[in-house]
């Protein structure tokens, strides 16, 4: 007899995407059945202290899977590789810009994209990503959102356009936001300071938008309209022409803001 | 007979800054002695629930003050203001980017620089904010040390060339990260997405930069220089003329970055 409701799940990847998926997957009431990679070592890690079996072969997969989800590079779901695969699984994938239209030839497909930055040596909260899902067919989503609503407390369904302004929007949250961190500790070192010196202001900054628009909290000499602090700073990065032009820009920016306000 | 090693601490000002260390210092071993504002209403805000008095003129202060501190905007500490107080005081500033040189007809000031953002809504554990001292001679470094480590378990002695370094680097890693906040909000808003989505990634990325240096974790198409998502991105951002470019330079600078390593 079947165990009701619960998913026998693939993952392809051993990735930092797939490794934290394949821990909350096997925490959950689902089942990590399986994890495929080329190097079987890695897939190994990933199925370590679980139930689930390490293979290196589409030809492995087992026929009972209800959902494989491809945790992999954004040029591999591109690729031939996918056409491997058996017609009758779900297949999704769990990139933010890869569009769904990847497993076209699969008559079930979805996409199942947590937005987060992930990285392996640091552990996350599952329950606290949001999952992003879309599927081709109302039947694949339902069991999509089984899955998603058993690993996380917040599970959208979002469609390939939103979730293409999703994907440029997180640069500008998390990319852009870690090259302005980058810089401030640039900087602050040129002067031989500790970033550490830094550290608290950039993690308050972040609690701040947690309960508030960044538009409204947004403070500082462009936002002040401080032009001598901002004809000093620009003095100060005379010897960085890109941070200058940086400076230039975002400081144009809140202020045009400002005055929309 | 007076008690060893405690201080007693006027305060001048009663914005954001002033509040919170209004708070702070009422709650140290130290004694907040007399909040000064010209709106006296406010500074009864500040001294409601303390020992200490609110008053609205400089000849009310009390000459038994060890130190003053000014937490008041930049422009009010380059003004005539300064000189209607007593020259017997140490007298100290909480700004990032004023001059000591504010208190030269002073024989004892120096700098008292918290490095935060705060609005008065939300409260701060003030033993995680960094604290930037500097002071004209070692006895008033001694009081503002002995002050500054009584609030905080993070305090820094750095001088004004490596505080207005220090204030520049502020900018990036909390007001420009601030601006790279809003412009994701609208890029989802413009798209039906709630901000809700992109909180989680903000916050993860603030937390990962704790314990690594930003250039370690910079993730995202340019890092990776994957210019098929980079090209999409840019014809997305058509219609936003100054994001297109703000996404132009920073890529560059991410890729130039990549480049060095």
């Amino acid at each position: 007899m079947e165990n009701q409701g619960i998913l026998r799940i693939g993952i392809v990847g051993s990735g930092n995407v797939a490794t934290h998926l394949a821990k909350a997957i096997s925490l959950s009431k689902h089942q990590l059945t399986q994890v495929l990679s080329r190097n079987l070592e890695r897939a190994k890690i990933l199925t370590n202290n679980t139930d689930s079996e390490a293979i290196d072969k589409p030809s492995m997969l087992n026929p009972k899977l209800d959902i494989l989800i491809f945790a992999l590079k954004d040029d591999v779901l591109h690729s031939d590789f996918i056409s491997q695969f058996p017609k009758d699984l779900i297949l999704c994938h769990t990139s933010g810009s890869v569009s769904m239209e990847a497993f076209i030839n699969f008559p079930n497909h979805g996409i199942f994209y947590p937005l987060q930055t992930f990285s392996k040596q640091k552990e996350v909260d599952f329950k606290e990503i949001p999952i992003c899902l879309e599927a081709n067919n109302q039947a694949v989503l339902h069991k999509l959102h089984s899955l998603a609503s058993s690993l996380s407390n917040h599970v959208y369904e979002i469609n390939s356009q939103q979730r293409k302004a999703l994907h440029l929007a997180a640069v500008f949250a998390c990319n852009f936001t870690n090259l302005m961190y980058d810089i401030s500790e640039k900087l602050s070192q040129e002067s031989g300071l500790d970033f550490e010196i830094l550290r608290p202001l950039i993690k308050e900054t972040a609690a701040k938008v947690q309960d508030h628009l960044p538009t409204e909290v947004q403070t500082g000499p462009a936002a002040r309209n401080d032009n001598n602090i901002i004809e000093e700073h620009l003095k100060l990065l005379s010897n960085h022409r890109n941070y200058k032009e940086i400076y230039q820009i975002l400081t144009n920016v809140i202020k045009t803001n400002n005055e929309e306000l």
